[in-house]
Formats: structure tokens, C-alpha cells, sequence
């Protein structure tokens, strides 16, 4: 039952990320999210090392949080330095903060290569500046970057660097495997070695080089740390850091380490997914805990056992993180996935009927010739309430036109054309677009907004192409993957043809249905003559 | 110096993973670039469980494999059954295949529920099974399924399961993580505590749902166990399997453990990301070791840092298991790159001039775009070519048009029209296909065949196409693949644009341009005016 306090670094190892761009919104907006969440750290930026995180620290002094404590970042002070006239130092004390990490070197190796001054300065750099915002009231968490590896080339010297901050009155001293290439049993000894030569609690701060920042930051929660540094879905320079989606629950669930106040771990997989949309990066569906596929199961024999007990083919129940239980309709499976289907859509149906058997065969034709329901489960929702007469389409294409033409070395132009019918009438709509699927689509749009206003909400979000057959080349079947959203939600839908355009076209039609249905706008179907 | 064989289940486990999708064609293909890579075992499918896996044991017993051992995998003969009776096991004699998996039930719950007999008759079924496959001269790997699991609920239980396996005289008995939710150190004392019961050689094959499994497979490495099964990329159900890309050089690095020939670490980035586009995921940047930004570099400090001496930012070496380091600033890495490439292709310059510089930045551009020619090495000589002007166009596009119609519920038309320039000549031809790409395809071909009938010889092998920026749903930059060949030989091209019918006919044209080129119909050239 040791408690651990969760230090997340999202907004500023995890911004390190490649391709993640946060605003200062964005970073307020996940500052809520975490302190909703519960962990007990926000490490919000640096302050001193650009405009956006001064100013992100500037707005957060009108914010007050929950439960999590506002942590800057920054560095020791300068080589040869008085503390006080440090530039770092100066910008963290302007930030009103009351908590800080200090990050100092512990390889002889990074001391004398990279900051140009000797041992002994750096174990004064420390010490001082330590010291130094100990003096001002802050809290002070100090990071010893590099550590593990300042440790196996030189344990004395490494030791000293934290045994500087701690007895320079550091709250916690940390330690990081910042190249991320430790192996568990490594980061438990060393751990273990060092929280017997210091009185401070410790921390760890992993990185996941070798696919193992979950596992040293557990090894080093058993060797007696009681701090776990690391990022919402693992973002982070090069592979990342430790996913904090990860270690959260393995320390609450498997460990009995609590990290987050009780009743909030449920919050885990939104979290994990709103973060991901405000980092503009797509959310890995097979990321554990909390990716769409974590609970999805595939294989027929699995599906009948979870069906009479989850617990023999799960982990844990998925409700605990906030997830939910899949079950995917795939060729490896059978009829107990497709009435498990249908009750998770809270479709009410007799299946022990002709009708049904034919439903079931109908799919399996439809899977047969490259439908995929398992990544579109809006298609197959559709599909099995119309085979259940429970929905009709709100529109009927009467005819489709697409042109596209190049000359020379220009561009390509593409046009699109789409004739419907809705209700008792018929609309005609042109559009353009960057490609003939973006031109029908602009085109469909058009004629449907003016009878239901609900279509101007939405926007497609994903495009796959997946091609079927491949040997047969440009005559080859392709499956289309479409994923549309709203304000509230994201559903897939499929479409499979010999044409992509065909493909794309059902795919498309299927997502203007669905949201149509959902919405209630099926009612005016009982118009249509 | 322990050796550990490696057991890849990418095409049986692998195969499980949501949005996974094998064709025969593309099993053949990565069960080809697993044995150049090196593994021990190629787990290739269960025979009994459907046509597809039928057919690739029977497409598979034309091959021969360098070094790995093709494995066939099955459960163990039904309860009541002779094994000489079972389905199963006949069809795994039918296969030809001279190594099998088989596994078994190890939880007590999963014999009482799933298999609805009793723990005395699981535990013959077992014995049964694994005497009746040695006693036809096969190698049998045993799996315990769920072993962890049932250990932790019933230890002389599960210990019986892996006993009976090992006194019918199996030669691998593998501990299973079926869930996924082990800690590492609880799979180390379960390891090791199996390991002193049975004399035979022990193996793991762990799942990721705790992001664990890498982890998980190591520590059973360190407790004795000599195999270790996963997946390439981690592809599996749920969560995935044991990553294989971060287990092997885990081992072989950080362990001193050999698990592949000498020499061929360096091969595994190349396998996993040409395993990736086969499988049709994208490869995940921030994947550790062989991912895009595994040792990606910022500019300044980090950069001259590295240059310095690599070893104060990365773990490893990149090139030690063929991946390559990033910086921003990589106009030097590029030209290196670039003569390498080069040479590969016999392709004789100058580069330490200021028309190879002007390359490098051109094929800079493109990759930015989204060309990406580690899978279409046809279109990057076709390009080197031509920059060095050592090859030229053999025809000139004027313009193309492509028609597409749909009316109503019938089928699309799909029509196309050429206008091309060869020599002094114009050729206008049309023509109808599949779809507007295959449209495409045959107008060109049309046009193409009178100048030079070598064109008549060549077929379109494959065609895949990976949406870019997906985000951007259907106005996202598409990359086309194509692959073609003729009698001899086999070549691949590649063209990117937001419009996949453009992005087609730029892989197209490069296709016909590279076998014009070879063949020597280059010559035509010399007439143009």
C-alpha cells in the first residue's frame, strides 16, 4: 500500500515528441484534464526557455487546481554562477511557482563533454541551486538526468551529484534513465543501492528505448521509489517517455500502489483520448489499458469464453480504466460474436429465426467479398437494422458523375456531380475537390445540408485504403475505411468495390446514414412516396 | 552467452490483431524475409483452422527455408478422442510439416469451462497429444495456455499440465501469458521455479495488455527460459504480442543472449518495416530501435553532442540493428546515403559536386512530400538516372481524362483517354476498366504497345495504396505502390499525391518508363526531335 505520487510530463518531456505542437490552450486545456484526473505533479514547461511557456505560466497563475501541484522545469545554475543572478533562476521565481525540478548532471562524462567545467563545480551547481530555491519556499524536486549511466561509468561520482541535492534540503532527487536503454533489473539494483545512501524520497524517470519505461519504473517503485515521472500515452523524445496510461494502473491494479485519489482511475481512457486529439496524433488502438483494442476480441473461441467469463481472457475488467469490452465480427469468428454485436448495439432481435440465419449468411457473403465490420461498426450497425427492418435510407442516389483531367505537367482538376433523391424531390449538386472522393463528397454534402441541417456538423476525420487481392494489381477489389465525427462522437464506416470511388462512395453514404439515424432524421422517410 | 531461439508467431498470433489482414501471397513473402532475418521458428498458421492457412502449408512444402523451422500450430486432441481420430491432428500430418505447436489448457477454470471436461482428462489429452506427435518424428513445442494465470489460481494444477507435456516427451515447454498481465518480477519466480521441476528446455510467449511484454520476456530469459515467442512490431490480438523487434536486441545487446545468425541484427528495421507495409499498418515512429524517430536527433546541443560522441544521447548504435540516426542538419548523412544507394545500383557519378548536392535536396523535397522509395527502388534509379541524365522519357504525357458514371444500383463505368507524345508522334487511345486506375492502365498500355511491344510482356503485379496524413480524411495525400513485372523480373514504383488517380499514374508511367530503360528501348530517345 505505498502511495505514489504521479509526476506527469506531458506538457513538457512529452511536448519533445516528434510532430507534437502544443498552444498555450491546448496546454491549459490538459492541465485540467490532469488535475481532473488526479495525478499529484503537472510539470507545465520551462519558463525560461521560451515565450509560450512563460506565457502558459503566466495564465496558469489565475488558475487554481484541484489536487495537482504546478511543477516548472529548469536547469542548475551556470557554471562559475551566483544563483541569484541566474537567468533560469530569476524566470522561475517570476513565475509564482511554488514547485520546481531542477534537472543537474550525474555522468563525469556529460560534465566535462558537454558543460565544459569540472566535477567538483558541477557538484556545487547543484548543491547551490538547490539551496538557493530552498531558501525562496519552493518545493524542490531535483532530476539527475542521466543518471544510470553516470552510475555504471562512474558510481562515486554519481552518488555524490544526488547526495549534493540532498543535502541541499531537495524534496525528492530523481533519477533518470534519460537514453532510455536500461534493463529492469538494473534500475531496481541501483535504485535500491541509492535510497539506502539517501534520507529523500526517490524518483524515477524513464525513458523507452527499449520498449521497458513501464517496467524500470516499476522495478524502481519496488526498490522503494515513491515518484513515477512520466507522459499521458508515453509521448516523448525519440521512442518516448514511460506511459503514465501504462503505469497508473499496473501500480494501482497489479502493484496496490495508489497514485491517484479513489474513484478516479475510471477517467484514464478519456483522458488518454482527449489528449491525444488536442496532440493532433492519432490514438493507438492497441496501446494498452486504454486503446480501442485493448478489450477487443477476435477469435471465436475467445468470444464464447468471455461471453460466459470475461476473466479468461482479460486482465482486468476494462470498466476499471474506463474502456470498454469489444467484440469484432471477423471471418475468424462465428455466431456468438454476431448476437453479442447486436445486444452491445442494443439491437432488439430474435435470432433463433430464418430471418436471422439469412441476416448471418448475408454478412458472411459481405465478409467473403472484403467487408471488413471489425473498424466499422457504424456500417454494421446500419446493416443489421435494415436487415431488421429498424431503419431505412434517408436519401436515394438516382446518379453519380466524376471527371477528372490532366494536361501536361498541370495538376489534376476533379469534378464531381450527384444526383439524389430525397423525399418527393430531386437535387442536382457540382462540386470540386482535391481528389474525386473529396469532390463527391463535397458534392453529396451539398445536396443534403439544405434538408438536413445535422450533415454541416459533421467531418471526416480518417481515410484507409486498404487494396484487396493486391496480385490482381489496378483490377484488384479495395476496402475503404472512412471515420467521420461530431461534436459528440466518431463512428467508421466501409465500403468495398472493384472501384475505389465505388468504395469510397458506400463508405460515404453509410456515415451520412448513420449520423442521420442516430440524429433522428430517418422520420423523413415516412415521406417518401 | 546464453542462446535463445526465437519463435515468430507474426503470421498465427500476429494475424489475430485488429485490422490485420494476410493474403497467402503476403504470408509467403514475410515467412521469405523472417528466414533472411534469421529467427529460429516461423509459426505459419494453424492448418486445421481454415483454407487460407491450408493453402500456405501447401504453398510452403515447395519451399525451402535457409535456416528457420517452419511450425504448424494446433490444440490438443478433443476430450474423449484417440489423437490417430482427430481432426486436428490429421490435418497436421497432412500438412508435411516437421515442427508443431501445440497447446494446451494450464488453468483449472478454462478445463472446467471452456473445455467442459474434467482436470484428469485435460491432463491426458495433453500427454496423449504430444507422445502421439513424437511417436510420428515431429518436433513438439508445448504451450501452456493461461500458465501464469492458472499457476497463480492452482500451482500443483499447472505444474501438473507442463509435467504431463514433459514426460510424453515434448522438446519445448512454453509458459504462456495468454492475458497479458503479469509483472516481471512475478514471471521471473514462476520461471524459475518450472525451470527446477522439468528438464526440458523452457520458453515464454507473453502478451503486452500491461505494456509488460517486453519486459515479461526478458525476465524469463534471465530465470532460465531459452525460447522466446512474439511478434514483429508487437502485431497480436488486443494489445499484441511480445515485440520481437525490441526483444531480439534487448537480448542480443543488453544480455550477451545470441538469438539470430551473426551479422544479422543489422537486417531487423528493414524486416519490421517491410513486414508493416505487407500487414498494411503504418510503422510507428516512436517504435524502439527500428522506428523512424527511434535515434532522431534535434538540432544544436543534441546534434554537435552526438557528433561528439553518440553515446551521451543514444543507448545504442542505430546501425547495429540497421536503423539509421536523424539530425536536422543531415546534408552530409544524405550524400552518404545518397553513394551508397548508388553504388548498390551500379549507378557511376561524380557526387562531391554541386549537381549531386541539388539531388539530395530534390529527393529531400520528395520524401517530405511523402515519396518514400525504400519500396520502390525502380522509381529512386529512374530518378538518379535522370538526374544524372544518363536515362530519358521515352513518351510525353499532353493529357488524360477519366471518366467515372454510376446511375441508380447499377455497377460504375470507369473510361479513360490518352494523349501521349512518342517521338514525333501523338497517340490518343481509350479505354475502359475496373475502375479508373485499371482505365487508366489499359488506355496507356494502348497507346504505348505499337512504339514498343515489350510492353505487351509486362503485367501489374501488385498495387497498394497508404493514405498519408489520414487526418485530413478524404483531401489527404495518398502514396501509391505498384509492382510489375515481365518474365524475368520483378520492379517496383511509387508516386504521392492528394489525388490517388494521379499519384497511380505516376507510379504507372515510372513502371513503363524503367522497363523502356532496361530493355533498351531507350534508343527511341535519340529520335525525338
Amino acid at each position: 500500500m505505498t502511495e505514489v505520487a504521479v509526476l506527469d510530463t506531458t506538457l513538457r518531456d512529452g511536448a519533445q515528441g516528434e510532430g507534437i505542437c502544443l498552444s498555450v490552450e491546448d496546454k491549459l486545456k490538459i492541465t485540467a484534464k490532469l488535475d481532473a484526473l488526479g495525478v499529484a505533479y503537472i510539470e507545465g514547461g520551462w519558463p525560461g526557455s521560451n515565450p509560450k511557456d512563460m506565457e502558459y505560466f503566466r495564465r496558469m497563475q489565475k488558475v487554481s487546481l484541484k489536487r495537482a501541484k504546478l511543477v516548472a522545469f529548469s536547469s542548475t545554475r551556470r557554471p562559475g554562477m551566483d544563483p541569484a543572478d541566474d537567468v533560469n533562476m530569476k524566470a522561475l521565481l517570476a513565475s509564482g511557482i511554488k514547485t520546481v525540478t531542477i534537472f543537474g548532471k550525474s555522468w563525469d562524462l556529460h560534465v566535462t563533454q558537454a558543460l565544459n567545467t569540472t566535477l567538483e563545480e558541477n557538484l556545487s551547481m547543484i548543491f547551490d541551486t538547490v539551496k538557493f530555491l530552498k531558501s525562496k519556499g519552493l518545493e524542490v524536486i531535483y532530476d539527475g538526468e542521466h543518471f544510470f549511466d553516470g552510475y555504471r561509468h562512474n558510481e562515486d561520482y554519481a552518488l555524490k551529484t544526488v547526495q549534493a541535492a540532498s543535502e541541499a534540503g531537495a524534496d525528492w532527487v530523481v533519477l533518470c534513465d534519460t537514453n532510455g536503454g536500461m534493463l529492469p533489473d538494473e534500475v531496481e539494483r541501483v535504485v535500491r543501492f541509492i535510497a539506502e545512501k539517501i534520507a529523500v524520497p526517490i524518483g524515477i524517470h524513464a525513458h523507452n528505448d527499449g520498449e521497458l519505461a513501464v517496467a524500470n519504473s516499476l522495478a524502481a517503485v519496488r526498490a522503494g521509489a515513491t515518484m513515477v515521472q512520466g507522459t499521458i500515452n508515453g509521448y516523448g523524445e525519440r521512442c518516448g517517455n514511460a506511459n503514465l496510461s501504462s503505469v497508473i494502473p499496473n501500480l494501482e491494479l497489479k502493484m496496490n500502489c495508489p497514485s491517484l485519489p479513489p474513484g478516479r482511475l475510471k477517467l484514464l481512457s478519456e483522458a488518454s483520448h482527449y489528449i491525444s486529439e488536442l496532440a493532433n496524433v492519432a490514438h493507438l488502438s492497441q496501446q494498452p489499458f486504454v486503446g480501442l483494442s485493448a478489450f477487443a476480441h477476435k477469435a471465436g473461441i475467445h468470444v464464447s469464453a468471455v461471453a460466459k467469463n470475461p476473466v479468461t481472457y482479460e486482465h482486468i475488467e476494462p470498466d476499471l480504466v474506463g474502456n470498454k469490452r469489444r467484440v469484432l465480427v471477423s471471418e475468424l469468428s462465428g455466431l456468438s460474436n454476431l448476437k453479442y454485436k447486436a445486444e452491445e448495439l442494443n439491437i432488439k432481435a430474435e435470432f433463433e429465426t430464418e430471418q436471422s440465419r439469412r441476416i448471418i449468411n448475408h454478412i458472411k457473403e459481405l465478409e467473403h467479398m472484403g467487408f471488413q465490420y471489425e473498424g466499422a461498426e457504424a456500417s454494421l450497425e446500419l446493416l443489421l437494422r435494415k436487415a431488421f427492418e429498424q431503419v431505412e435510407d434517408c436519401f436515394k442516389l438516382e446518379s453519380f458523375k466524376v471527371l477528372m483531367e490532366k494536361r501536361e505537367d498541370n495538376g489534376i482538376i476533379s469534378e464531381a456531380m450527384v444526383k439524389l433523391r430525397v423525399g418527393d424531390e430531386i437535387v442536382h449538386t457540382a462540386a470540386e475537390g482535391n481528389g474525386p472522393v473529396n469532390a463527391l463528397d463535397n458534392a453529396l454534402r451539398k445536396a443534403l445540408e439544405g434538408f438536413y441541417p445535422v450533415i454541416k456538423d459533421i467531418h471526416l476525420t480518417d481515410y484507409k485504403v486498404r487494396v484487396l487481392d493486391e496480385k490482381d494489381a489496378t483490377a484488384a477489389k479495395v476496402r475503404v475505411l472512412i471515420e467521420t465525427m461530431d461534436a459528440e462522437e466518431t463512428w467508421s464506416t466501409v465500403g468495398v468495390s472493384e472501384n475505389i470511388i465505388e468504395a469510397s462512395w458506400q463508405a460515404l453514404i453509410d456515415s451520412m446514414n448513420y449520423v442521420l439515424y442516430k440524429k433522428g432524421n430517418g422520420k423523413l422517410k415516412e415521406n417518401v412516396s
